[in-house]
């Protein structure tokens, strides 16, 4: 009885701020600027929208912070707050919206203003509501560099090696993001000096760590099959997943620190829902959460792009450079675009939106017809995650 | 091309804890209290639910607060937050999502652990991100009594006239809270005790402010052609809107402290989506945002109930009471049974299930039809109002 999402709703608009610290712009001033490229890209209106939907972690309590920012007086605006997948729920609500046939034109908007928060690397002062969560007061960094350590000596790899495939990760990224004019920490960077820079958790050294930024994007959303009344170009709604997980000392004694249980289910429900069989050859692109370049290279297995405890050869082989046959990151990802928690989302699918379009400028891929994104929120070993895939054509 | 929510999704199951003072309990712990009813009603376990949905102000980020309490494990559950329209706001996501046939049984909880906070009456540490906010220093009661003060200078009323027709408000509303066993604040109060009870803002005294209680409400859901498979006697969504607005010194010179335009927009939308004409006669009760009883009286003019600047006339007839031709707040309201903020909406809607169902003991109204609930979040001059319409029949 159960539907797919799959081709119920179009991506008619997009926009996109730069990320940075944006301490020229307040949260408002961002939403307006990337709800602005938004509403010009679709050709509608402000007083078109029925009704937003706003992603955030920290920036604002309710609606009103949308609402106020764009002037939509006596909508529904609905803050949707899910850690890192903050931006892509934001979406995936307004999507469902869409797809039930209350609205046929909706916001979603991720946004943060994280930068005047002090320090976001250190545990936050609000209570996760989970007192039993293992390491509480652990960092971010000292965290994921767990599941670095575990994936290094599960799989035989050195420290050397280790190292190294960490590396030519964020070296990939900066080389994809010095081309993009949005980007948050614009510079190549080579593997000596990403194994040169300081260490933050080990393995895990400053430039295995993504950019902490100020930044919004948005997107406006209808029915697939008003789509191109608006838009000869629209680009559809595959799947939207969501898998939210707790992990061992809790519930799951298996926990392996080796992968991420949520990204494979999230992910293969994504598969399922947008009937992609074989996705190395199937999706053509893919922005993923790096937060770390662990993160990510455990991602590339978790959503079955390599092969467990061999995504070393496909790093090695430039596989997933943007000359790859699986370019991840070509916008730079979170590691060189930046990481505004609530956009971040958003700005993912921006980038398959402008890809699968044919509107990405120097970073342009060639032909893509499937876009994957991937969020992980929350801290090993309990995460939500988050894979929509998008693409171009229906059916 | 819009479509109504009417009569696509049902409510098979709800749960509610005490709310009051739980020092007994946390977050989650009144989450499993109030699932756990929820599931036994509807006859469902929680390996069952596909999605669902965790409304909260305060308590907790991310969807994992859920999930965690209720060993929901690997699915998507996810945070929304609309200041104190939260829980409903849960729900009509949970709904849209149901009603687009991606899900057919999901869980809606809203849940608030407010007591640990210190002082929730003073104004939030966090920033609103409206900063031209009008009176942002200003307290709730403050801000709420500036409604009071100028409605009885606009509809003069003198100062023993319009806190005589208050009192009369929170002695209903304790009147019905008195026989309920989760209720926060089980005592009945006269008029005399109301009136000599001290100010807190004028013309608002204690007894005029609702109880700061910690408590979970919760719902489940699924499709309206599938609910008589859950159960016989099914209650049905017949409207979920929301209208969210800021006012005074910022877009809106002509804002009153007379009225909520918010509430009139919401409940007029409501009315609308639901096919209700004369919600006088047709709503049979109403559950409605009374954090002050100046707030209750007001809105009963917003949702057309009574005619402008004659709320006091229905008051003086008695009315609302429960005996009265539109029972409002059978179970006590925000007054009496308490204000979890998160859990408030969703509480609301667990009366007019119970009463649509006959099942509301002692408080039962007589065949009742239709129930409505309102929300109000955020502070005059700016709200975002929740309304529902839930009934017993389809058609």
């Amino acid at each position: 009885m159960r539907e797919s999402i799959k081709d119920k709703v179009a991506i008619i608009g997009m926009g996109c701020t730069r990320f940075g610290e944006r301490w020229d712009a307040s949260a408002g001033d961002m939403i307006v600027e990337a709800a602005s490229e938004a509403f010009e890209d679709a050709g509608v209106e402000p007083k078109d929208i029925q009704a937003a939907w706003g992603g955030t972690l920290w920036t604002g309590l309710t609606g009103m912070t949308v609402g106020h920012a764009l002037k939509l007086q006596f909508i529904p605006i609905t803050r949707v707050e899910n850690a890192c997948c903050s931006g892509t729920e934001a979406l995936r609500n307004a999507a469902y919206a869409v797809a039930s046939g209350v609205y046929d034109l909706v916001l979603a908007v991720g946004y943060e203003k994280i930068k005047d928060l002090g320090s976001p690397g250190v545990p936050m002062a609000q209570g996760s509501g989970t007192p039993t969560q293992v390491f509480p007061q652990a960092s971010a960094p000292g965290l994921f560099a767990m599941l670095a350590t575990r994936y290094f000596a599960r799989y035989g790899l050195s420290r050397e090696e280790g190292k190294s495939m960490l590396a030519k990760i964020s070296v990939k990224s900066h080389d994809n993001g010095f081309s993009n004019p949005k980007a948050h920490l614009r510079r190549k960077v080579t593997v000596e000096q990403v194994l040169a820079a300081p260490i933050i958790a080990w393995p895990l050294g400053l430039f295995d760590c993504c950019g902490t930024s100020d930044g919004a994007a948005a997107a406006i959303l209808t029915r697939a099959d008003m789509a191109r009344s608006f838009k000869d170009d629209p680009v559809y709604v595959k799947a939207l997943q969501v898998a939210v997980g707790f992990g061992a000392g809790d519930m799951r004694t298996d926990y392996d620190y080796t992968h991420v249980e949520e990204a494979y289910r999230a992910g293969q429900a994504a598969y399922a829902e947008a009937g992609v069989t074989n996705p190395r050859q199937q999706i053509s692109m893919a922005e993923v959460h790096d937060c770390f370049s662990i993160t990510e290279a455990i991602v590339m297995e978790d959503l079955a792009f390599s092969p467990r405890g061999r995504v070393k050869e496909d790093i090695d082989a430039g596989a997933f450079l943007i000359t790859g046959d699986l370019p991840v990151q070509p916008d730079g990802g979170l590691k060189c675009f930046g990481h505004p928690v609530g956009a971040t989302g958003v700005r993912m699918i921006y980038e398959c939106y402008l890809q699968l379009r044919g509107k990405a400028g120097e970073r342009q891929i060639k032909n893509p017809k499937l876009g994957l994104t991937h969020n992980q929120g929350g801290q090993p070993p309990s995460a939500a995650v988050a894979v929509s895939i998008v693409g171009r054509d229906t059916g």
